[in-house]
């Protein structure tokens, strides 16, 4: 819903609400998309969500509830009478209740458990005793299973007995007694074949599936690279036990790519979006960072004070630190954002290392000449700082952009290499590594070329 | 497929079309998903690759050649005999067709073109006359389009007839005589609806859609937001013209979310893969942002100079610049990439502003206080530097963290404001900001405490 339209429909329900005409609040909801009505709800006053909730019609409530933050989740889950919570309980999919249950305060769990049958509670353990941000945290139970000898017409009917609740029917897994995955088929494939062809005519039997084990990404990536809508996951034994359906997939790349992001910005990764993040976990994401990078930057301060003489025998010396400070970090921080990325896409593998340090050393010398040459234009043009000094920074210059890209480069390969997520080999962490470099090498050409 | 997997196919795939061995060869292929069939035809060198083509069942061919890159596509078209590319082009879906010429030179797209019929040499001009980035230029044409009046019954009948050629069947689309959309039945509203039912009655009349010239990460996030399979693309009058399909709505989110990276980095987004972008490429991305943040960098230098005389009467002050200046770039670049994440998801919203920039300052006092206090222990204790020194670079550290959070929340935002893309407003460009802002605070708080 555009903001506009949101904005109208708030500001007209709540003055509906406020005068108790609750008949055209009905009205104006009955017909919105689930995750229409749940922005709707969670920008209304509190004390008001109950009220606009029991106006919704059953089924839309359900839906839309699943599209709600966690805290107006809670909110609900506490005002709703056991007849509510029942109905919303019985409609939910399995995957939402687990999601909801891992944000709630255990009071809260405890009254959603009383109201789910024992299945399903036993479900919700399962999935609950799987890894944070693995693909059995991440699936549902609720799939269409066939068996081989079944007709076509036998498994629509199927579909149509079971579907109602059942998260997609459009991929049905063909299983045997022991519920081992023996084939695919689609709900295209079903309707493109003859009623009394038998599944395992045209099941397809080349599967692709992970394990519950399997990290969240991979199995995201995995469901994208193949352009299916739901992937099998199956347990050790390779028996089927859920599948992770392509909504799902996209949250999770866009929650993945958010979380390299926050990395690469030097911040523990958050949770929740930045609107309801409090302001001390905010502070607790970002300052242990700030801290470790602060106290790696006394290195550099260690290294001008060492050169404290040089810089005394050539004042304009210091003058140009920022500057080369800067370019490495800039450039250290292009090559680190660029390998992080395309080893996180599965763009670059480990056999690709060599090529891509010697890439990213041809690219250092063409950036290097070319920021070196304009250098030199300014120094002899503008600063008139004279031809020793010139060539000084100029050679620093270069020497820099080689070393940034190559640390840029090289480390986030070594930290996945060493089980360590490499965006956190971003730009922060390389500048503090670069600038200690790239004084080194200036202090050291300095005294080489001026004699100091 | 797994890396080791594709690593054995592969050399034995070499092997055996080295001793052409093709019916073995055949054999390996036949059996693969078209995405790792791509990979696989890839990997192979250059002039084994139309051999292997041939070998691969028709079907699997055809579907193979979507997913690859347009390097492989072109050396395949130009091979192909006009039989072959006949068959390849009738396989295709309009919107891989569409991705493909746009990548091609024009001698190759002429050849391509000649094998198309002239509907969709109609279709492909449409699409190609959409702006580069737009829901239009992304959709496909090849949807199932139902008629109000029709039965479920009549609606399977006309999936059946049409739905081999449709990119995906499970979401129909209702249009009347002008086409223009009515409304929105899924495949499972059929399957679950009574066979003599008329569509009218079970279609969804609620209908998101977008309009061709919506911008392609907009089209995609509307579609993930209500976790729709397809969505569906109108023209100024509001007709039908196309659908966007969850597939490629990933590619987008991914490719937008690199593209975001990459600008954050300070690097002109890459249409391709880093492993197949050539160096000189690579440069161009690179240099402008690397040269234009020198050049800013410039008047960090500055500063440094006209206060020359501050640094030569205490010394000591010039080992705390790069920490201060690390630190201030740091802070502001984690409140840049948490705003720009937020804006390109849509999370935070102009209304939200106040309330970040509340937020972000009151987080700020924060990290400063923390950092302050760490330093201060280190400068009194390691450092000895006395009192007054420690006071001006605790005062120092504070003001610049609070400054940093400012110009690192309000600059994205302001570029939002202005028509640029936020993404610039990162870390690189924040940094040199900061810098030059963290100076002035200093060498102004030093002068009035050490009265140098």
């Amino acid at each position: 819903m555009e903001n506009h339209i949101l904005a109208e429909n708030l500001s007209r329900l709540e003055t509906l609400l406020e005068e108790r005409k609750y008949t055209q609040a009905a009205a104006v909801v009955k017909d919105l998309n689930p995750a229409d009505a749940a922005v709707l709800l969670e920008e209304l006053p509190e004390q008001k969500v109950p009220v606009l909730f029991r106006l919704c019609p059953k089924e839309l409530a359900a839906d839309a509830f699943a599209y709600m933050s966690p805290e107006a989740q809670e909110l609900l889950v506490r005002s709703f009478s056991d007849r509510e919570l029942d109905e919303v309980m019985e409609q939910l999919f399995l995957d939402d209740t687990v999601d909801m249950i891992e944000e709630m305060p255990a009071n809260v769990v405890k009254k959603i458990l009383r109201h789910v049958d024992a299945e399903t509670r036993k479900m919700i353990n399962q999935v609950l005793n799987y890894p944070k941000d693995s693909a059995g945290s991440m699936m549902t139970m609720e799939y269409v299973d066939l068996k081989r000898s079944m007709t076509v017409e036998q498994a629509f009917e199927r579909i149509r007995r079971t579907g109602v609740e059942k998260e997609t029917v459009y991929t049905c897994y063909v299983t045997d007694s022991r519920r081992k995955l023996e084939g695919i088929v689609t709900v295209k494939d079903l309707l493109l074949a003859r009623k009394d062809e038998v599944i395992r005519n045209i099941m397809e039997t080349n599967i692709k599936f992970v394990s519950t084990h399997t990290d969240q990404e991979e199995a995201a990536r995995e469901l994208s690279r193949y352009d299916f809508l739901a992937l099998p996951v199956v347990d050790a034994e390779e028996r089927l036990v859920g599948i992770v359906t392509v909504d799902d997939a996209i949250d999770v790349i866009e929650e993945e790519a958010t979380e390299d992001i926050e990395k690469m910005a030097a911040m523990a990764p958050s949770d929740r979006p930045y609107m309801r993040t409090g302001i001390w976990e905010t502070w607790r994401k970002r300052v242990p960072w700030l801290l470790f990078l602060m106290i790696s930057a006394t290195f550099t301060s260690g290294i001008i004070s060492a050169y404290e003489g040089a810089l005394a025998a050539s004042v304009v010396l210091t003058g140009f630190i920022p500057m080369l400070m800067d370019t490495g970090g800039n450039s250290g921080g292009q090559s680190s954002a660029t390998i992080i990325r395309g080893l996180s896409l599965g763009e670059i593998r480990y056999g690709d290392v060599p090529r891509v340090v010697l890439k990213e050393s041809a690219v250092a010398l063409l950036n290097g000449c070319t920021l070196a040459a304009a250098n030199f234009v300014k120094l002899m043009l503008i600063d008139r700082v004279g031809l020793p000094v010139a060539l000084v920074v100029c050679a620093t210059l270069m020497a820099v952009v080689l070393v940034s890209n190559l640390v840029g480069s090289c480390l986030p390969v070594l930290a996945k290499r060493l089980g360590f997520d490499p965006a956190v080999m971003a730009s922060p962490l390389i500048t503090t590594i670069v600038d200690a470099i790239a004084l080194t090498i200036y202090f050291n050409i300095a005294k080489l070329v001026l004699g100091i």
